[in-house]
């Protein structure tokens, strides 16, 4: 331990559950000294015995705050990794009081930005630096490289990008997975638009899951080789490649593979739904990422679901009616395309989300730099983020993915086969929320005149609030319902 | 004018835009002398002439803050209608300086509930009685019997219930379309619903407009004649109606027909919005309400469309591709019973949304009794509320409106065409994103099994989230890395 008249730490890391601890860990390994902290102190314990035994890292426990703190050098750095909302108030205040001008607190959780920005804004007064930094990668990312989204004080950015740097996911020929995103709660912001895009990509694939299995009667062992195929191209991903893992595990409480027998139920946290709120703030069309959360929900709801699936047998409506012959491999292929266009309208989606926030918070954020580090470490990681990242190199003001010259060839390329994805679903009775949404929002968004003329219409007539005219400009009221009747007398 | 010596009035109303002014005309009327005060005080005369010009009704005009609250009887009731949002205060601060204990002053704007919660609040200390009103029907309903939303002080309704009641629209066999929705904020809560199903609506109906004039190449004319059918029976409502009647207006300013000079933008206030925020923060499925935000955001983004459209035409797909030969009367049958089928859909997501809410704030609302006061006076009036109170009445705790068996029988026999539908616009290129979620919605609302088994998978292998069993009880956590690693060596 760095104690009295040893040498001092470089960084301290205080929340040692299990990203907590190898995010710890990982930036000890990169020969960097840290002291580490937790309330509960058998956390300490156990990462020291860990840094012990993962190859006798530079890492220092604690079981006192202000030891804590004192343990490191000067200007001081420490990293929460707590739970976001009270806990990280909690941590702030147990360890600001020991902390001096000029000391950095970096809350490396997935806090809502305004938190942040309150925080952020409160350390001022104490003479406190702070970042908002979001770490995406899962326990592994932690452990041996996530992709790392810190946000806030430039300055206190500066002064530990050398630990980030080492300790982020190195992508050859990109470098690491991280970079100064912009002021305030930027940090957070992206990170969760990042996680509102993961619920997307999962999303999208349980859907080409379900579609392959239950139209196309594809085992558990097919659906593992298309994965595993699939993962060789332009789906390259990390999300793929798991999925492809999940189908070769068999049940060792049961016969069968152990996928069949998890619960339909879906967990979530609390991203993807700021995503989809944030989303309808800013006058952003997110539906692929709101069709992921609403069907996150509708999973959850498993006992209502078994009710309404008798009541409809019962009159005579199978869950699914998926009995049409179909050829596999061209299915296969088929949606194999769908999945791809439908992430490149997610993709699209959360870009702009992103771009929409930059704008109202003057944060400059650069689009094409997120992708890059979204490369590796995350959850997210995938070949497709490059074409993201060069779609933004090739022009930075891109009104939408869409409309890019590389993305609008590969739609045009696989609408179709898209189409029959979406239908082939529907004549089976299964729902497609995320591909379906997304092919609406591709013929939404590319279609010069939409049926909006009789919306507006209709606002004018019952409450007067005046539409505009496709042959020139001005605001115009009629008197629809007075000309309708003088028409009926 | 009510002035010194003069009898005092019933009742105030301050905020004399076009909705205050025709529901101080529509009180006057129903024979309450009403007392009327607004900041610009030409709207104060101009309302004071048209209660002249309308019958000599009992309304007086006060351009003084302190003689229009002197003017009204003891406890004295002031409605305002002001914008949301600061306005409100702003006309509280000026009001309730004169006014006194017992007292009660009425929001009756589209107001954020907890905006209503927190001046209810505030009126409190000041010994008034708060109530958020929401009222629907747009100016001719403000004038003529709109529908009444009040929720607030249970008091402060009773103490106005004789005007609300005469007020209100009236319909024949189940009365006033007023009735106390609840406690806080639980009104202003409902209008807020209200107006995105009445989003939801309208986004089916352009839907079905459009895949009528596209795919179906009907004229206005023909259009009218659709439309006007279509009210006589299951669809029979004000918004259909008015759509009927908007294909008849011929432009004033050119060749042909007004809706088809009207742009394509559509605008919004805030409603729709904040239904779509609630949903997601409440874990309530609203997509079809969702998909009408959506589709006003896309609207407004006319010239990106426009480039869109150039880009994907040059790259072979036109705008739409509707050059199939379709049964003209059979597809007017088949979009009919999509737009009924994804109304159902529509109508139950904001019913839950209600209930939720009404959970969460043990606001005990009557979902039964929300459908009966919408049956006349507002915007989404419909001879299908009938249905959705009759709904509730068999059974006030229906887990959803899909598996009342009215609903659920009227839906199957409606499915096939509903699909078909849906299809047509996919293999025409056209988008019908508030049909094509509503089917989502019934597809996944009714199949015991979902593919949420894989994403639950997915987040226990790279996070750890654990999964529950379909064959027992428990959390689990598999190492899936671990052991598909094992399986590939």
């Amino acid at each position: 331990m760095a104690g009295e008249g040893q040498n001092l730490t470089r960084i301290g890391l205080a929340g040692l559950a299990v990203m907590g601890q190898n995010l710890a860990l990982n930036i000890a390994e990169k020969g960097f000294p840290i002291s580490v902290y937790n309330r509960s102190t058998n956390k300490v314990d156990e990462t020291v015995e860990r840094a012990k035994a993962e190859g006798d890292l530079p890492l220092f426990g604690f079981h006192d705050p202000e030891a804590f703190v004192q343990s490191i050098q000067k200007p001081r750095v420490i990293i929460m990794l707590v739970k976001a909302g009270a806990p990280v108030d909690d941590t702030i205040k147990t360890l600001s009081v020991y902390m001096e001008k000029g000391d950095c607190i970096i809350d490396g959780g997935n806090e809502w930005y305004e938190n942040t920005e309150r925080r952020a804004a409160a350390m001022v007064d104490l003479g406190l630096q702070y970042l908002g930094m979001g770490v995406s990668g899962g326990e592994e990312g932690a452990r041996h490289g996530p992709s790392l989204m810190p946000g806030g004080s430039f300055e206190a950015y500066k002064s530990i990008e050398d630990i980030l740097l080492k300790v982020a996911a190195q992508v050859p020929d990109s470098g690491p997975c991280v970079t100064y995103i912009g002021e305030g709660g930027s940090g957070n912001f992206v990170k969760m638009v990042h996680n509102g895009i993961e619920y997307g990509d999962m999303q999208l694939i349980s859907e080409a899951y379900d579609v392959l299995r239950t139209v196309g009667k594809l085992s558990n062992e097919e659906l593992h080789e298309v994965f595993a195929e699939w993962n060789k191209g332009e789906l390259l991903s990390f999300l793929v490649e798991i999925t492809a893992d999940i189908f070769t595990i068999k049940d060792d409480k049961a016969d069968g593979y152990l996928v069949d027998k998890v619960l339909d139920k879906t967990g979530m946290k609390g991203t993807g739904k700021w995503t989809v709120q944030q989303a309808a703030d800013l006058s952003v069309a997110a539906p692929t990422i709101a069709a992921s959360l609403d069907s996150r929900f509708l999973s959850g709801m498993k006992s209502e679901r078994i009710e309404a699936s008798k009541i409809f047998q019962a009159g005579g409506v199978s869950d699914t009616f998926a009995d049409q012959a179909v050829d596999k491999q061209k299915l296969i292929d088929d949606v194999r395309q769908a999945l791809y266009a439908s992430k490149i309208c997610s993709y699209a989606q959360g870009m702009n989300l992103i771009r929409a926030k930059s704008t109202e918070k003057g944060w400059d954020l650069k689009l094409g730099e997120l992708a890059r580090i979204w490369k590796g470490g995350c959850i997210i990681r995938a070949v497709f983020l490059d074409r993201i990242k060069k779609a933004y190199d090739r022009n930075s003001e891109l009104a939408n993915l869409l409309v890019d010259p590389e993305f609008a060839k590969e739609i045009v390329e696989r609408q179709s086969a898209w189409r029959r994805v979406v239908c082939l679903a529907i004549n089976s009775g299964i729902s497609t929320p995320g591909m379906s949404v997304s092919l609406a929002y591709f013929d939404t968004y590319r279609r010069e005149s939409l049926p909006a003329n009789l919306v507006q219409a209709q606002r004018d007539y019952f409450g007067a609030h005046t539409y505009e005219r496709v042959d020139g400009p001005g605001a115009f009221h009629t008197e629809w319902y007075k000309l309708a009747n003088q028409l009926k007398m």
